[in-house]
């Protein structure tokens, strides 16, 4: 009970503070002296702040208010992905402490040495912020994850990995960095740190394809976990090989080893922009199959993609027109992502963040 | 608050009834003296009826339990589809109480006398049942509905149909029918009345194809409620022309117009083998987008695809496990639905009766 009261405090700072303790009574319907006694813990676990209240039109005595502290409790978030590895701090309030990408070639790797380099990486990157207590770790994966384990990660070409098995896993807080899809959670990272509405399908393109379905502020995973598998999705049966192993995945036309460079596009290379044509088709059947299937509130083009954005939307928006527009009053609304290529690992700290906001007592 | 706790008390019996007054104290927390009041409540408004207790092995006098009642409240489900329609009544214990079906030719049809005689059928199946009280009633259409407008059903050739704006809305308890999409509504039907699992993706299969997903027991209906549309996922870019005014949908090729019917396959007819191993591949590429969107726990075929599934499930799955095989674990299991094609029918008296479990108050 008092963990749940004490989850119900923080939430209510976290969402709309600065707010003073009678306020927050007021939110939650505990007691003063109940929400003082909160309050209290949650200030010796360096989760909240005290502040001068200095609002102006306020009534009365200016009291104290209360807000999330970016002093204490961090995330660390990590990516493996095709051609970099990425590590970041993220501290309660969402502000970025620290991050660190280097560039390497992962494609076709094996995961050990792999993640030695992210675990050397992730070493630095928190010693840059030593004054922070960091509440556990997630690292994003492009590809199918399950419990602790990757199932498929065709492109880094690993298969059943499981990350808990390695000679020496990243470790926060006790436990091993918990894995999750690269797509999921840079849709998270596009929620907290983008400017995407609470309801979207995220597309993330880099080398492969993948989606994230957030609904009212939440993520969609899937009876298993493996939903926003979007960079499989049949374009042409029979269609150009995917690293998956299967045929006419749409990542097999729209995924980064086949899209042309801005830097062409704008250029006006032919080629290019029948590159460009062809990816955008194909994402748009691809995104009707999605509409139909999950009807989302909007779509958001992420990663790679939103570079690409001017000249890829309008084949895109054309699919959508000719495919929905008889069945639906109108395809949902196609948007750049206001994240770049670091919404994964963002998104992985936002999720230890998530999950300290819902559970306080958790963090001991 | 008592609204609230009779939904508590309500629910407690609906799922694990019938139980006496103390054992429900104990599963809902509440006071022996408020839950003898609620259930006092709940007999008055005919929901729940009272029975001796007769169970073997119960320590010290049997007491009195509460069940469910099937005498006073029950539901109306209604279905308009291309060839049928269809009128039930459901008690609040999940017995069809009456049903009729009736052939119809709604193709290209008017909304106005379809609706008319779809409200002489309501009443016919009514006066079958003269002692329920009907809680409310609920119609099932083959197309994209948004509150209580029709969007699109493209075999019916409706479009924009306001259901309330008609001269003789069917009324019940002073509300007019409520309009959902009939494959959602059967894949409710199923869940209520066939033996699927609690995660599933029914398939309905009927002049038109789509689907309703079910995650954790209830309906995942999409931002605007209009997820599920299967039929009109991409199987093949310019592919055969679809009702829909597209091309190349999964409904052109495994719609019921284009199968050939059980007969004609167990009489090992060539033509319908290939029409039937044509559907077949065309449903499991249709099916594999889904999975890889959707990751649903099981996948279920219903309607028309019952008595075809000996022959059409062979081509599905090997289309699954091609596509499927290497990204996850295992394609999800594939089942034919235990309901024919009575399920979006029933599925419509069981919204209703979802309804009044949830908010047994809102009964009046």
């Amino acid at each position: 009970m008092r963990a749940r009261n004490l989850a119900l405090v923080l939430g209510e700072v976290a969402g709309g503070g600065p707010l003073t303790r009678a306020a927050l009574a007021e939110l939650t319907g505990l007691t003063k002296t109940t929400v003082s006694s909160l309050v209290a813990d949650l200030l010796s676990a360096g989760l909240v702040a005290e502040a001068p209240a200095a609002r102006a039109g306020e009534r009365g005595r200016p009291g104290v208010e209360v807000r999330l502290s970016g002093e204490h409790v961090a995330a660390l978030g990590l990516e493996v992905n095709v051609g970099y590895l990425a590590a970041c701090v993220v501290d309660l309030t969402g502000t970025v402490r620290a991050r660190r990408t280097v560039r390497a070639d992962n494609r076709a790797s094996r995961p050990e040495p792999v993640l030695a380099a992210l675990h050397r990486l992730a070493d630095e990157t928190l010693a840059d912020v030593p004054s922070l207590r960091i509440a556990g770790a997630v690292l994003a994966v492009p590809g199918t994850v399950g419990e602790d384990r990757v199932h498929h990660a065709p492109h880094l070409g690993w298969r059943d990995v499981r990350i808990t098995d390695l000679t020496d896993p990243i470790r926060v807080a006790d436990r091993p960095a918990a894995v999750e899809n690269e797509a999921n959670l840079a849709a998270l990272g596009e929620l907290e740190f983008g400017s995407a509405p609470r309801d979207f399908l995220y597309v993330s393109g880099e080398t492969g394809v993948g989606a994230g379905l957030v609904r009212d502020g939440g993520l969609l995973r899937g009876a298993t976990g493996l939903a926003g598998e979007l960079g499989h999705v049949v374009v042409a049966d029979g269609g150009p090989a995917c690293r998956c192993g299967s045929r006419g995945c749409l990542e097999a036309y729209a995924g980064q080893d086949v899209l042309p460079g801005p830097a062409a596009l704008a250029a006006d290379d032919p080629g290019a922009a029948a590159a460009c044509a062809r990816a955008g088709r194909a994402l748009g059947l691809a995104l009707s199959s999605a509409v139909n299937l999950l009807d989302p509130g909007a779509i958001v083009l992420g990663g790679r993609y939103v570079p690409l954005f001017p000249w890829l939307a309008p084949h895109v928006r054309a699919v959508l027109d000719e495919r929905l527009g008889a069945l639906r009053p109108a395809p949902p609304v196609l948007l750049p992502a206001a994240t770049g290529p670091d919404a994964a690992v963002l998104g992985a700290a936002a999720r230890v963040l998530r999950r300290v906001l819902a559970d306080p007592a958790s963090l001991g």
